[in-house]
């Protein structure tokens, strides 16, 4: 039975449901695939772990200091690398060592954190490209809820209008407590970070760059549309305030933190920010940590998708559809 | 440039719109896919037309009697068959006979309607198998709305736990207008037949047959579940009276005609009937001619897609969408 080699960087929760997930789904592969299923090796930032003949899950305790970065992990011949660091969008650091180190060696990438894909998503697709590797995003923008899918899919063949997403769950879960609990931004922000849905530093989501990041990587990886950040223009709902909330209120409305990318002529415009929805608009009745996307074509008319998973599993679950879609493209 | 030569059998409003987009689209043929598609034969229940070299627009009116049935078809040596002609559920016919002489011939088939998947699709399944032949009936289940997709592609890994559909226009419309505008059965009926909404013989719509055949067809087509409509509970919404409309409108509820399929150990239990839903659920919003699905897996969550497509231009293109996949996997 031919066998599949996969190793995974970066070891926090995710990476951990990563692994666990993989592992628990090898009868799997082995009867829908015909593969063999081996996890050579994990690291996260400062330890690692690796095997060739394939690691159990009582062995990913045993990390050894030490064992990490592009050359451990390159060194375990993966055939397939699944990268789950942490993101930095202005040095693409840590994943963009690991993503182009496998990529240039023709090893599939399935790529989780966001920050090498805005850094230099234009860079990794052409370095794929040029060894015939796989490059497959679908747990950066948005995880279980299908985004890129459904573009180069499911709407296969149609032409793109519009797509609008509510892609960040922080700000969508502020939103809903500021209009149902009449919560101010600063007291609803306390609560959510109380609660562990907010980071401490909450600006990468409340003011927009989380969604700009996703957005960005679903134009360009689903659109091919070229877009760098500063294409964007992003506003974020640190700024909404309580008189606006009232008028919302008033008028029947729901705010939602949209990513809109709109086509013009040749070129596509993408554009974050608040807008104020009637409750008909099914964009209205995505609560809390749920996300969506509606995508406007031109001859199926218009799609809108709506989905949440208890993280980090549906996030690993994502990545690990890339791994499918792989097994299947590669058969 | 290889040269794909397609063929459509059933030539009403639907056909018509296939071979009308298929044929604006051989530059996107020519472009993503290296190949040349030439539409070869296309016929009605009575009159055809057939080049080897392939029809262009305007030659699809002049179609000639007699030239019609399998061996016409078959004749035009099709790669792909595309069927658009009427169902019945009982015979099969008369999509039964192009769809069974193309599997066995080896030509991949796409199928519209759904007369011939419900009468036998495990038969037509394994003619499939045997010969290698793709048979792809997006156009079957919901057309532009992803519903078997969902479980082949994007959700891939996931096991099912239960799927929930809105899947006949009509009777969501008559719902809609019964609670909306206070219409009784009856009323709502003779208006949706006044605008063409509904049959003159509305009983496949109202009485639940149209839903539980698009629900057999997922569940053998996207699970594997090899059941048979005599399996399916179904009812429908011809008897709901204006005092269960009055007792939903006073408890906040908005009632649907949903099909749901819910795995139990090995098996799937499928059921179609009126659900009363709070305006909290996303599926209370679909309102008018939209459909919907929503699928619960083990570990990516719930996703719940909704979608519209102007007809017979979105059917038409949901077809076209499981003609890109068949190029894109025999390329």
């Amino acid at each position: 039975m031919k066998r599949i080699h996969v190793a995974i960087a970066g070891f926090g929760g995710v990476g951990r449901a990563v692994a666990s997930l993989l592992l628990s789904r090898r009868n799997r592969y082995r009867g829908f695939y015909g593969v063999d299923v081996r996890l050579v090796a994990v690291c996260g930032s400062k330890a690692g772990i690796a095997s060739a003949e394939g690691l159990e899950p009582n062995q990913l305790d045993g990390m050894l200091e030490g064992l990490s970065g592009p050359e451990f992990v390159m060194a375990a011949k993966p055939d397939v690398l699944i990268e789950a660091g942490p993101s930095n969008f202005r040095t693409g650091a840590p994943g963009y060592g690991y993503i182009g180190s496998a990529l240039d060696a023709g090893i599939h990438a399935i790529v989780i954190s966001k920050g090498a894909l805005v850094f230099d998503g234009k860079g990794l697709r052409d370095r794929a490209r040029e060894t015939g590797a796989f490059l497959k995003v679908s747990g950066a923008t948005a995880a279980a809820l299908p985004t890129i899918d459904l573009l180069e899919y499911n709407l296969k063949g149609c032409e793109f209008v519009r797509i609008e997403g509510i892609l960040n769950a922080t700000t969508n879960f502020l939103l809903s407590a500021m209009m149902d609990q009449g919560m101010s931004f600063d007291d609803a922000l306390a609560k959510a970070q109380q609660g562990g849905f907010a980071e401490s530093d909450p600006r990468n989501d409340t003011e927009g760059w989380d969604t700009a990041s996703k957005l960005l990587i679903l134009a360009n990886f689903g659109l091919n549309a070229g877009l760098a950040m500063d294409d964007i223009m992003v506003d974020g709902i640190q700024n909404v305030t309580g008189a606006q909330i009232g008028a919302w209120k008033d008028a029947g409305l729901v705010p939602k933190l949209i990513g809109a990318i709109t086509r013009e002529a040749r070129t596509y415009k993408a554009t974050v920010g608040v807008q104020a929805l009637p409750k008909s608009d099914v964009f209205s009745q995505v609560a809390g940590k749920n996300k969506a996307i509606r995508i406007t074509t031109d001859t199926m008319g218009e799609i809108v998708t709506v989905g949440c998973g208890a993280e980090p599993l549906a996030t690993a679950s994502a990545s690990l559809k890339d791994f499918e879609h792989i097994l299947m493209a590669t058969r």
